[in-house]
């Protein structure tokens, strides 16, 4: 069964050219409309316009080109089916054996510009049915969605003598619906968006795979990172590929840094959490205050610096096992240096734009879905609840305190020192063992002076005073934590009575 | 502007009355096809057949019914410009202002049938067409896609005298392009898992909204829960509304108690975590087991029971404050004495079917997408290193310890006594760490004895002898881990100088 008569309708012409070839050389019939038609006979091609296909004309704009039974029913009929035959033939409607279609550009349209009425205009109707048609019926039509699918038409038609196999027609028809859904999700969600509609009725999410994954969490599970939209602007310089587990954490990480200043944010993450977290003007220095507060768990973790690495750096950072280094930029004699390592990933950052948004992970049978914890702290919505009044530089530190605190996993207990940690607790179901894991771990690597403050910040609100006594002998001097205990009061008192800094976030901020 | 003429073609004729005498009652035109014309007729209303109106038969067993330029072009002029309307008058087309239609129920036989061919029959070409045409237009046409729209569009047009409001109409729009995604996505799923492509090209996914919660991890933070199918079976019996983190724990439980013999497993969780399991044959014993590993933390928690509640255990569980109560049915009497608390949240899972399938979560402009961790272990699969060989019982007793450790998040640390958790160490970067946490949680609540095994499983391998060591020096005499530290050998060295069992899991379970 040769292919005797192609559809082309795209909206992007790219490499029209090399099909238009392959079609003459199997004497392909041509049916084409609009601007496509156009196109191809200024190519110097021999082709039918629809409208005389059809013999009714392209009308409303171009809204209405290939809406027509003639067109529809040499795709749709059944090949095998002697009725579908004979109705055809009693029409004079011939078959159409290939679709290549692409479609408007909505979501170009939609990045570029806020005119909705153009935007509109831009949803494809004639071309989304052609290519739906043809790709329910698969089983005798080729459907092209794609241009990166033409190198491999070519080659299934030229191997082919004229055809394909249904092998190849299936995986096309696949494709289509890929596209189809996807694009139809990208409408949806942009009037969803228009409509400041926070939770719609339906969640339709889609991605283009950006790579297989050599496995997922664990080794048995296979897994793979998709795209949301064009803007995943990760570039790895060197090193091996990156695991399911360096995306988690890498993606940790720029939740963190995000929120620092820039050029002076370290954060090192193993195991999702943060292990080691430091903002310093000093980029070297930076690094070791955040590699000093843990260096045995931050060993084969996560550094992500929020500046460009400089040699000096780079040698320090060297001197240890990491499996990612996360960058905005790198000098180029750091990237040599690095480079020394050929298993090392390097990742440049620098083009990243972190977008505040929601954000789904899977249930049984389900999805759960949340707007992203990316608020930004202000002393404003702090209420400072002790008699000591902390002062705006002891503000700022407890802030730092607070969004590396928000970045571990619940219950979560952060200790740190002008704007460095020192002590972590996490993922504990007692927070008075998060009190105690963070204050062993800095009584352990003793980064601290004796002369500054000693803050703390807690996700959620502590349940009994006994926490924050923990921390208070430990010598803490000031804390952040959301109110909400029935025992607020009682451990407003102890902190007066022991003269510290009290201060409620008026936020909770859990992660699990 | 009145609406005048409408066009109906639906697969689901349920309710199609109520609709058709609202159209009476403000004398609008009906235009339809094959079986719901019929439908229309016997109802006894006046309707115009499609292939009457459009002059052109109903053709490829009814593959063709609305495809053509009459319809579409009734659908898609803009009624506000001069020339679409002079386009309409000449060919003497007349507008089309509603299209009220619902697709062949591909996903319906999809979970029915596997006769493919059966399956494919059922993708709408002419539906979806219609819709997307409609929803396009919105600024002057009214799409219905779903029966349970019917309700709102008869007040609506009761209100507006016939007509409907431009807000309506785009809400409608929207829901309608939700409507095609959904539908092609479903598509694009069915052929992907048919030609078994693990990790397709593109991510599709989609839900219906179950509820919107009342904020997602944290107040500050919206949230919502999405099905993915019809499969959702979490049935409320009492209590408040779910709350984000209440379903996060509830997967959580689930995920674990599948892996449990029937009718014996308890699993308390805390902020993710599991804070106690046990297995037991008695379902109060194997509740209280369960609540004793760490009576402090469980407080707040999540309880969930593979079996049906009886009386006994009910009152046990009423002792403590728990958000919610999980099981597999509640004897009457145990319900009505849960229900003496009004807001304690009381969920029947016995209808869920936990599925084996792929997960995905949200990273930074992109998804992650994985095999879940769903591995059945088997004895086979382990190897034993040590020279102390396990006996079956004391295997069992390992696989129950690795099932909860890779419930817990990485490093995790679970020690086990009879199939009931004595310690469990969570969330730290380091596993040393996370082994002295659940020694010490182990050694706080004294629930074991000194006559039977004492057993640990590890997520990962342990980097060093310390880690084990450790445990060994606690008393534990059997452990389970995987391989691949290059001090395995060290540490089978080790295992066997102190006599204790050692077996490699040869899987890793890291969950973050």
């Amino acid at each position: 069964m040769k292919i005797k008569t192609a559809l082309i309708s795209v909206s992007n012409k790219n490499q029209l050219n090399n099909i238009l070839k392959l079609f003459k050389k199997y004497k392909i019939n041509l049916i084409s409309s609009g601007g496509t038609y156009k196109k191809i006979r200024s190519l110097g091609y021999d082709c039918v316009e629809v409208s005389n296909y059809t013999n009714f004309p392209e009308i409303l704009d171009g809204r209405i080109k290939t809406l027509h039974p003639k067109i529809h029913s040499g795709i749709l009929f059944k090949r095998d089916n002697v009725s579908h035959k004979k109705t055809l033939k009693k029409l004079n409607f011939s078959s159409i054996d290939i679709v290549i279609t692409n479609f408007y550009p909505f979501e170009k349209i939609v990045n570029q510009s806020n005119n909705h009425n153009k935007i509109i205009e831009n949803i494809d109707i004639g071309g989304p049915t052609l290519v739906r048609a043809a790709a329910k019926n698969y089983k005798d039509v080729v459907v092209i969605t794609k241009i990166d699918q033409y190198k491999n038409l070519i080659k299934e038609i030229n191997s082919n003598n004229g055809n394909t196999r249904l092998k190849f027609r299936e995986r096309m028809a696949r494709e289509a619906f890929g596209e189809t859904a996807h694009y139809d999700s990208i409408i949806y969600n942009y009037l969803n968006s228009k409509s400041k509609k926070e939770i719609p009725d339906k969640l339709l999410i889609y991605g283009n795979l950006l790579e297989s994954l050599r496995y997922g969490e664990n080794p048995h599970q296979f897994g793979a990172i998709y795209s949301n939209g064009e803007n995943f602007n990760l570039i790895k310089l060197n090193g091996k590929d990156l695991s399911y587990n360096n995306y988690c954490d890498i993606f940790a990480c720029l939740n963190l840094t995000k929120t620092m200043p820039k050029n002076r944010g370290v954060v090192i993450v193993k195991h999702s959490n943060p292990c080691g977290v430091s903002i310093e003007k000093n980029k070297l220095k930076s690094y070791t205050s955040a590699m000093n507060c843990d260096p045995i768990s931050s060993f084969g973790g996560i550094v992500a610096c929020n500046y460009k690495i400089n040699l000096k750096t780079a040698k320090e950072i060297m001197k240890k096992y990491y499996e990612v280094i996360i960058a905005n930029g790198f000098e180029k004699n750091a990237l040599k240096k690095f480079k020394q390592k050929k298993n090392l990933r390097i990742i440049d950052s620098s083009d990243i734009k972190v977008k505040t948004d929601c954000s789904i992970i899977s249930g049984v049978n389900s999805f759960l879905m949340q707007k992203n914890d990316d608020l930004i702290f202000n002393k404003k919505n702090f209420k400072i609840v002790s008699k000591t009044k902390p002062s705006r530089q002891l503000i700022d530190q407890l802030i730092f305190s607070l969004n590396v605190c928000r970045s571990v996993k619940s219950n979560a207990i952060v200790i740190t020192q002008n704007n460095k940690t020192l002590g972590i607790g996490s993922g504990q179901p007692s927070r008075l063992d998060s009190c105690k894991i963070a204050i062993e771990k800095m009584k352990k690597f003793k980064q601290y002076n004796n002369s500054d403050p000693l803050v703390a910040a807690s996700d959620a609100f502590f349940p009994f005073v006994d926490g924050i006594e923990k921390l208070v002998q430990a010598g803490i001097t000031a804390v952040i934590q959301p109110f909400g205990s029935i025992r607020d009061k009682e451990i407003i008192r102890y902190a007066n009575e022991m003269g510290i800094v009290l201060v409620f976030s008026n936020t909770r901020h859990f992660k699990h």
